[in-house]
């Protein structure tokens, strides 16, 4: 899917909804946990649910993982099933990989080929190496960590050079550069709303994956505010603040709900845009 | 295992390689491709032949991945293989792993619990958060990502701060604080040789693991004179260099024969170090 595609699915949805998908057999409702594979069956309601204000899903590759080989099979399904219920939607593996040469090009081979996702989430501390290989399908997106929302991303992200500019802007400065704006996205945290303006400045035209509102406590009227640029270039997650809104037989109500709300917020902002 | 379990391994053994099992079905022998499960086949016969010689594994987990479910099932068959066949042994998940909170929490299970490994690799972009689920557990390590051997590494590794530290220095002097020497350990690039010395100014007592030496054309005998500690302090290892010696029907000979060069060669160094 090429940025102009995921544009028209915005403006049509009305919606920058990403929904996480951190799907955790000791969290999903007990009631189905007597299903042959519960994490697949939760995320069929789930999306069931939620597949018309979400315009992208977030499937957090951990979560599957640590259930061994059947984890895998239900990351499988998840997606086939996404895929079967509509085509106007985006779908990420949050999978954070970062490796390089051969290993790198396993990585894209695993989600480009083996799984159809369209982009997958890269940390950038080996360099365009750990990139490249996935570069090298059409279509497709990586989505590499700039400025995350976590409390320790101070640690190093925040480091600056002798010009004054830290690690997160030197890797949107230089990220940028490795694909053009149909390949390459960022991942900056809803908790540092006003850097986003900063972060624009950098990467004006850049795709923003923006987890960490709601759950985390970041404000999606100043991820709009500070965000949004003339393509909307916005995906806003949601993860237990839709999947876990309810843990009881209502869980698919509920999550519906849930990102019907999101969906109505984010129209308003797309409005204020002139986006639609 | 803590760190005086492995020195102690190292020297029982007069080794300190590590043999990367960065199986791929489109590498391995024809002739294991008719059995059930060719990937664990492969793993099988490799560790029949270097076991004695080896002292840690270290599966490439992209290359399981690709494989899907299916690659998670050989991965599985293969720790426990490893397992079966000897106690004096250190295995290494290379997953390059890196998230926060709940989600690291989730990869500490999945390497620790679900699958029997001893350390896993990680990368260090979002600071203390991701290592600090795989700290709770006993006996285990957090292997983290310092200086990388591929070209792209000098992107982000080598930009220095307002005192001349470079982000991976930065990396080395804030990690090895995270945990005690028998939880972090560090990985350094083999290419980089001359750097050791200047990595063990400032980890003088953490375990590095070295890989790219072979292949990737690092000389293990500067790894040996800038790396080794009073404990060893050094895995290296080697994977393309063993385990493809011989793509025939004599490669697990073949790879059995370099695993015991690299022994031999490294028990000169050890005796060197009068560490046997």
């Amino acid at each position: 899917m090429i940025r102009k595609e995921l544009t028209e699915i915005i403006k049509k949805k009305r919606s920058f909804l990403c929904v996480g998908l951190d799907s955790d057999i000791n969290k999903i409702p007990g009631h189905l946990l007597n299903t042959e594979d519960p994490i697949f069956e939760f995320n069929k309601h789930i999306v069931n649910a939620t597949h018309e204000s979400a315009v992208a899903y977030k499937p957090n590759l951990a979560f599957y993982e640590s259930m061994g080989s059947k984890g895998w099979i239900s990351l499988e399904k998840t997606v086939n099933y996404i895929r079967s219920k509509t085509s106007d939607i985006f779908i990420i593996a949050d999978a954070k990989r970062g490796d390089i040469g051969n290993t790198s090009a396993m990585y894209a081979k695993t989600f480009f080929e083996t799984y159809n996702f369209d982009g997958v989430t890269l940390a950038p501390y080996m360099g365009l190496d750990t990139v490249s290989p996935f570069l090298e399908y059409d279509g497709k997106w990586s989505i590499i960590l700039a400025l995350t929302s976590n409390k320790s991303a101070a640690d190093f992200q925040y480091i600056e050079d002798n010009d004054k500019v830290s690690l997160y802007q030197n890797v949107l400065k230089t990220a940028r550069t490795w694909g053009t704006n149909d390949q390459i996205m960022f991942v900056v945290g809803a908790t540092k709303a006003e850097a986003l303006a900063d972060i624009r400045k950098i990467a004006p035209d850049n795709f923003l994956l923006v987890p960490g509102v709601g759950a985390q406590g970041g404000s999606l009227e100043e991820v709009a505010k500070y965000g949004m640029n003339d393509h909307c270039g916005l995906l806003v997650n949601s993860s237990r603040g839709i999947i876990y809104a309810s843990v009881d037989h209502d869980f698919a109500e509920v999550a519906k709900q849930k990102a019907v709300e999101l969906q109505q917020e984010m129209e308003v902002y797309l409005k204020r845009s002139n986006l639609i």
